[in-house]
């Protein structure tokens, strides 16, 4: 997109190694890019399962659709289309026919059945394609890497994101792959956070879809860009179905696993926001339960005033104190305590006593600004990530399609 | 502050006729701001009621709990003392101590019941005065008209706030006469919005106060500049007593001239967001029910992809699907439709055939931005304001402290 590499993208882009029996192809349509790859298909062997998280916007694109009634049913997966320029959203009729077509065509030509091929689309909302313009490209695809495959998801994304980890199941050593795209919740017209993990373990649906919406919500659900929510949000985890119950340990690794991957790659999304040049995390303690102790964190991590404060590396924590106050949850006036970094700046709902700003205004150069808060009101933790909001995020949105 | 008159101000200020009985005087305090007054005294003959609207801000001020005690007691209003450059919020005890020793010496020096003794404050957070700080300004307040009023409780406002309406009650004419301060939900850690209005007509105060609440919900409620709520958003509206009950007619004069000052300075304030350029209309259609239109307007409103489009001139309306399915308000997306200006761009959950830019290319280089939206689920509207997001937001708040 000719964009510059964000200055918060990881120093490496971590290699994945390959997964027996999963197939990576990519390929370039033409459809809105040059002289880049913008269809990925992943294919599985027999037995294996999907689950996933789906964008709760009521008006998702028509991939999400598709995704969500296979989802709902046995869930079996033998392969995953995604395409990257046309999010396929907001398009009616034409949208659900290009996704029956397009789902119909790899049925037809890789002999797998129908309802056990997922689909996701990004880029740009409410332009329609002809019913058989993606099938039409299917012949192109070619076996590729990972790495190619995190390549051709790309809209506004400045860099690829990937990550992997090891798990042991019953003594042995398995891999998580997954590959991410997205920055901003929604970006330039052309964004989406779609996530894509693969694993060679063997595990157990249900309980597998358990672990990962724990984790989604700890990750993905902790991000924030700009409190815009894309009407195609899509993960989805593949793996094959075990055939021995796994023990509580090898459901601990994969849940570690699983966190791990998430975490990784929300952490990664973030740091490509649009324009941003500072990492903010956000530590809420002392709220009334997770679920509310999210809520503040993303009330200070949606505040433009907090956002726009950060990019100016101004110790603004007035503004804190109104973003916990605005969000509806819990929270004590007079038992409130605020840091920025390790500097404690208001502590019982007022400034400490002869506060220093220079430490913080220190903290404030760095590219990773920490913001604690305690409310005051309970034992509940969360951790919510956001980045500043600069100039740059106004080029990239004001400017986009011009 | 030194900064440019917003584009969008009104050409003239509405100049407010004197109201018999009710008298003004405003002082420069020396506190914060230099050349400048910052301290305002508004007084009521005996007889007169108060009713408003305060933040649902958990972190809110001190000055907003007093009133709070105030509202919810015999309401009976001698004067309002407000002041600008300190919001007197986070301060702990000192704040309460400030509240309370300004409003014993008001009383005593002008002879008149504490708990018939209101006050507001805006300015930065966080900030301890001491206790006699205002008290020991109270000397210097000098007769002034209403427009000095609205002078002196400005902060980072590029322009004052006045609004006026005549009514009629039992064949008399009276005149209602308002001021408002605000630039931001919360301005650059000198904001909040503030609002005061008088009358001399004779009214009951509980009727009063369900208009009022109405009318704030309708304008007040119903406008973002950047969806963060200040610690000490304050509306107060002082009447006399009525002696005669009003006919119901008598009250619909009543309720046309409150939502008239309402959504006049509504607008006003919106129109002075702090970096505005525009001012957005947002037009919500085929709601479920009133709030739930509001709360797709404000989610429209909110969105920093929509407001920063808008800034670029860009007719990115598939943000405003965005919007729409993210809120989490009931919407049909295969029943939604959106226009800019005139021109219809969607229908039926698509884009119109032949849809053709330029007229709404036009309408969006103007001043005035009218975005509507049918979501297809009801018969309810809604009307928000917004402002575009431009590089001048960011300015003002990343860089204000330093």
């Amino acid at each position: 997109m000719g964009l510059e590499i964000s200055p918060l993208a990881p120093p490496n882009i971590a290699p994945l190694p390959d997964l027996h029996g999963v197939g990576i192809q990519v390929a370039h349509t033409g459809l809105r890019y040059k002289n880049r790859n913008d269809l990925l298909l992943i294919t599985f062997p027999t037995g294996y399962f999907a689950v996933g998280g789906l964008t709760r916007s009521k008006t998702r694109s028509a991939p999400v659709d598709w995704c969500r009634q296979l989802l709902a049913g046995h869930g079996r997966a033998r392969a995953c289309l995604v395409n990257a320029g046309n999010a396929n959203a907001f398009t009616g009729r034409a949208g659900d026919a290009l996704v029956q077509t397009t789902m119909r065509a790899l049925a037809t030509q890789h002999s797998l059945p129908n309802d056990e091929l997922y689909c996701a689309s990004t880029g740009v909302i409410g332009v329609k394609l002809p019913a058989n313009a993606l099938a039409d490209q299917l012949p192109k695809l070619q076996p590729a890497n990972w790495l190619d495959a995190a390549r051709a998801i790309m809209t506004t994304d400045t860099f690829p994101k990937t990550s992997t980890q090891s798990l042991s199941i019953g003594g042995q050593n398995y891999t998580i792959n997954a590959i991410a795209k997205g920055s901003g919740m929604i970006a330039p017209n052309m964004g989406t956070m779609l996530v894509f993990m693969a694993t060679n373990a063997p595990l157990e649906r249900a309980k597998t879809q358990k672990i990962l919406t724990r984790a989604i919500d700890d990750s993905f659900n902790s991000i924030t860009v700009d409190g815009d929510t894309s009407t195609s949000d899509t993960l989805l985890l593949f793996a094959p179905q075990a055939q021995n119950p796994l023990t509580n340990g090898d459901w601990r690794n994969v849940t570690r696993a699983i966190n791990a991957i998430c975490h990784d790659l929300a952490l990664q999304v973030v740091k490509d926001g649009e324009g941003a040049q500072k990492l903010i995390e956000i530590r809420v303690n002392g709220a009334k339960n997770r679920a509310s102790a999210r809520n503040i964190g993303l009330a200070i991590g949606n505040s433009p005033l907090i956002k726009t404060a950060i990019a100016g590396e101004d110790a603004n924590w007035g503004r804190v104190v109104m973003a916990v106050g605005k969000c509806g949850e819990p929270a004590s006036r007079d038992k409130l305590s605020i840091s920025f970094g390790d500097t404690l700046v208001a502590r019982d709902g007022e400034a400490v006593e002869g506060y220093d700003e220079t430490p913080v205004a220190a903290h404030l150069k760095t590219r990773h600004i920490i913001i604690t808060t305690d409310v005051g009101v309970g034992k509940a933790s969360a951790i919510v990530y956001s980045c500043d909001l600069t100039h740059g995020y106004i080029d990239i949105n004001a400017d986009y399609r011009s």
